[in-house]
């Protein structure tokens, strides 16, 4: 690659479009010509009432986002949501969750302080290997909302189809598959993701949400800034947002209309994944540890069987510079992350990598 | 100046040094030869630790900061830390607060949701143009801590003597002054200041606290992101930080160590507000909005007496490319933010442009 880069497998912060980095490079001492840094600017001012807006209208475009969804630019990455998100939506004080992993196990511990959460579905048997079947939910009438996330980082798990919520509002944490591919809105009542993943850099969370579930009757301990018609009156700008995020955010929206939008985005993506895939699944060192069907697109986690041996792997491809391949530890392995900005060269220089090993250690 | 750039007189975000912007470009492709820009970092990787590990300490350095004081860096702004002290910070339920501007006022009008809230002394009687004498508070024996926002960004005043907290702890937001001057960290319990107005970019807060006060013991309605214990136990990374705001604030840390430290800074900042001051003392067009002794070194508001003639002469200054000197509409006229890293060079361009502009339309 240009400028000495390396292939980045990190699960998040990561990769960038190079593009939108020489951009964002050529304008840090001086924007087009404001005469500053978009680091400096007031957000009050004209200027960056346009990025946010072009921002905003980029993002809109991309996913389609229907006029009666408002988008959110809110700090505290998904951690904050994972207690805004009951506490601004419970109002029946109950909500149904589906246990896939590390961060739906969090966000239902964050949402047991704010009222009863029901699990009606766990792959916990299997070490979260798999996205449980979710056509048939046990659902209470009076539950506010289904929650899924619907890419697990951590596990390598995705929901190739959404829950049945039998009428309820889904809720869903895309922070490690946003933009990864086309999205129909109109199926959640809310949308949320940490942006440093697929997007751009660490420091804001976008939330979509249907305007109907914008409340003002809430529990009057609640932070103000926690509160999502807080966000949603002042345009996010009740204080001054992460301003830079939101820039780089918005350069990255562009570049994906400019490539051919989500659609085109997923079929890059698909490819990529395939060619790890493909090799995992012909490997006799090397297996994949999720089922199939519920293989990430994005997260792909997988072992030798040999704790060592692992170790070894990982720290042959860290010489080999590839970077950031060691697996969480509750999974063990190794881990390659290959969000939108990984390039399919970058999936196919590993493969390579990883066949020679196999090779070298089979003989 | 070089790039073309302005003189940003903006209230915040606002001027970053130069020197480190430059910094910043040449390292936005590829980190000192990471092969990632920091935008891309894995938070846990050792390349960013050390990123994180400096900073902190060339803030620890620069200011002094004893080693019973932790440092956090937390996203959300003071708006989130108008929550999170009195709710992580009341142990009795009661607090003092001094009502010295707009941000005192929102302070405690979030510091009621979680208790007792007892408003000592307040200059809303001359529309918070002066520090009211804290020699002498009436502080209640069980009051948790005594509150005070140390310079009003919207007011232009500051605290040039803490006030007597009688053995409270003193807790103080320092946004829109950080940095400016040498700070006696053990003269407060907590000090906490959004970072960009002096410091880099937004989406950021550096909290100072002393460590005897992070509790455990805690409402468990409290969202965990804003529990001060969630941050301290696990060095501002529970979740991902804003990686690039503390990256760039490093930079700046490490820029006024270079410059010879906050006693240097002060003294540039005192001659550089000084520019302005002569002229407003001398003007018979412009005058200050504050009373002497209380004047910022910040952010210096000032009005003609006639709204027509402000209005007039914020659009002759923008015209001239001096910008953002519109004073906010609750003071009116003109406010001048001449942070750290606004050059003496922009005052005595800014005050011979308002000279002038007086001679002019004196004639």
């Amino acid at each position: 690659m240009k400028y000495n880069r390396t292939f980045n497998f990190s699960a998040g912060p990561a990769m960038m479009p190079e593009p939108v980095l020489e951009e964002i490079r050529d304008e840090v001492l001086n924007y087009r010509g404001s005469g500053m840094s978009v680091m400096e600017m007031s957000h009050r001012s004209k200027v960056y009432q346009q990025i946010i807006d072009e921002a905003e209208a980029d993002l809109r475009d991309l996913m389609g986002i229907p006029d009666n969804y408002k988008v959110l630019f809110i700090q505290g990455g998904a951690t904050m949501q994972f207690a805004a998100v009951p506490w601004n939506l419970m109002k029946n004080g109950k909500a149904v969750y589906v246990e896939t992993g590390a961060w739906s196990k969090k966000a239902i511990e964050e949402a047991r302080k704010y009222g009863e959460v029901i699990v009606a579905a766990s792959s916990k048997d299997k070490n979260y290997s798999y996205i449980p079947d979710c056509s048939n939910l046990d659902i209470p009438d009076d539950a506010d909302y289904v929650y899924i996330c619907e890419n697990e980082t951590i596990h390598g798990t995705t929901w190739s189809k959404l829950p049945d919520t039998k009428g309820k509002i889904l809720v869903s944490d895309q922070s490690s598959m946003f933009l990864s591919k086309p999205c129909n809105v109109s199926d959640y009542g809310l949308i949320y993701a940490g942006v440093q993943k697929n997007v751009g850099p660490a420091g804001m969370v976008v939330v979509i949400i249907r305007e109907d579930l914008i409340r003002e009757d809430l529990d009057p301990k609640m932070p103000i800034y926690m509160r999502y018609d807080t966000h949603s009156k002042n345009g996010s700008m009740y204080n001054t947002p992460n301003t830079w995020a939101i820039y780089c955010c918005g350069k990255v929206f562009k570049y994906l209309k400019s490539i051919g939008g989500l659609e085109a985005m997923h079929k890059r993506n698909i490819e990529k994944a395939q060619v790890i895939y493909d090799f995992l699944d012909s490997s006799k060192m090397f297996k994949g540890t999720v089922e199939k069907e519920s293989r990430s697109l994005m997260n792909i986690p997988f072992v030798t069987g040999d704790a060592d041996l692992d170790a070894e792997v990982v720290a042959a491809t860290k010489a080999a510079g590839y970077d950031n391949l060691k697996g969480h530890k509750s999974v063990g392995g190794l881990r390659a992350s290959v969000y939108n900005a990984m390039p399919k060269e970058g999936a196919e220089a590993l493969v390579d990598f990883l066949k020679k090993f196999e090779a070298e250690h089979s003989k």
